[in-house]
């Protein structure tokens, strides 16, 4: 919405009581995407809360924090998600995570013959090996796919996510999966990272952009743990690679001679994510 | 070279002894490239064999083939790729897969003390469990490194390749991995496939194109065997995923549930890889 408006030509603001846009990203690589708003124009106010709105005759004139009033004319409002599950809760379903109902693998709830898919329903995390909550789409169809299979009489199981996710701000592509640094210590977890610098293309093809990829692993094991990228056009898809990775269970030493693409027009000869496992084996 | 020729203007005509371009795809594949070559202006004469040249005063004048005679200015060969390991034979060195030096995964030869890398070297392939010779910048130089750190007292091991490979004809982005038909069926074994048309993007987004994906996995198991893709813009580097999947010795049932990046500049909800594995596992 940010992007929109200030392509429209608005004088934009964006209130984040965090210390960076897109929490889902560790601070370094969020940092670069607050750097792509501010490029846009967008006026950034990082680690503010937001108190209340100025009104004059039933419309908002202004956004108070707790460091300024900021004078508005729309205000848009991105608060998060949380499960529906009033009912769940009311019928005495067992909840779990964030208050999303808990599921086993084929998408039943506590509750037999209850079953339960989408937005109000936890998913298991293959990395962190633990229940987690994630309200996307890509989960929702494939919840739901199971879900249906099995209602209809069929078996079928939703083995669990890894906590991918991609989005486009500006020219930025912006892709995670795995667990960030906060989700691996909150687990009691050691790591080692690195962030790489390198091209969507081979250096010399047209159009050929940043892309900065980091990788996270186990300390000591090497096993990978999560991914970030953020870059240029070419950029999202790559995180693909390290989900798939994160599905096997492998070591960012096994990954240094993942056979992948290369032309030219797709990437340089060492791919960026293998350039980053590299980079990461080599601090274990 | 024939994209780049026809685009200056030139009449093209590009002659293949084989049925189809690009061998390193299935037919039904190879032909969506051979429409792209002809709706650009190449001029196809495939299953057609060269005979000889026509000169007049040292220059080319026409290509004879066993069919009929092209008039010509011009003439590029392609004619693959042969190992040049003369002076290892002479050396006594074990040659393996099509006249290429014998390695082991350290990428040492047969004879103690002599390595080797690259265009003259044998690669492992992961899927076939067998050697395998393939001339690509992406395996030389993860062969070098590997040959580099054992010569300078190191240890490394270069496991194997899957076979991946990409490219850009025209508009066009062909990828492929792992085994195709023929390679499967030389192994003796028996595979099911699916192609599925899909788009890059979701289908309301600007840019969104068509991609063709085919998967084909091993009969009963659903061992996924190999990939191939052939598509509009952002289609070429979801190889890697399939690439990855081979790494890790997936089946196609493994598969359905990768938690791969969705947003609409990239991807419709279902990944068009994921569509393919759902299409390919129905059939087992």
């Amino acid at each position: 919405m940010a992007e929109a408006l200030v392509r429209h030509g608005l004088e934009v603001s964006l209130v984040n009581r965090s210390p960076q846009v897109m929490v889902t990203l560790d601070y370094d690589m969020g940092a670069l995407v607050s750097q792509e708003l501010r490029d846009l124009g967008v006026n950034l106010y990082l680690e503010e809360t937001l108190s209340e709105f100025e009104t004059k005759n039933g419309k908002v004139t202004g956004v108070v924090t707790d460091k300024r009033t900021l004078p508005a004319d729309i205000v848009v409002l991105g608060l998060g998600v949380r499960p529906n599950t009033a009912l769940a809760a009311a019928a005495a379903i067992p909840l779990g995570e964030k208050g999303a109902i808990r599921v086993n693998e084929r998408m039943e709830s506590g509750l037999p013959g209850i079953w339960a898919a989408g937005d109000c329903a936890e998913s298991f995390h293959l990395v962190s090996r633990r229940p987690f909550y994630i309200a996307l789409g890509t989960v929702a169809n494939r919840q739901g796919r199971v879900a249906g299979i099995n209602l209809g009489g069929g078996y079928a199981t939703f083995t669990g996510v890894v906590g991918t996710a991609v989005t486009k701000i500006c020219r930025m592509e912006v892709a995670r999966t795995g667990l960030q640094e906060k989700e691996i210590a909150a687990l009691g977890l050691e790591h080692v990272s690195a962030v790489i610098k390198s091209r969507t293309r081979a250096g010399y093809y047209p159009g050929a952009g940043e892309i900065t990829v980091k990788l996270l692993a186990e300390k000591g094991s090497g096993r990978l743990l999560g991914g970030q990228i953020v870059g240029l056009e070419g950029s999202a898809k790559r995180i693909d690679t390290v989900a798939t990775a994160l599905h096997a269970g492998f070591t960012v030493e096994e990954m240094i001679n993942l056979d992948l693409g290369y032309a030219p027009p797709f990437s340089p000869v060492w791919d960026p994510v293998v350039t980053a496992a590299r980079a990461v084996a080599k601090k274990l």
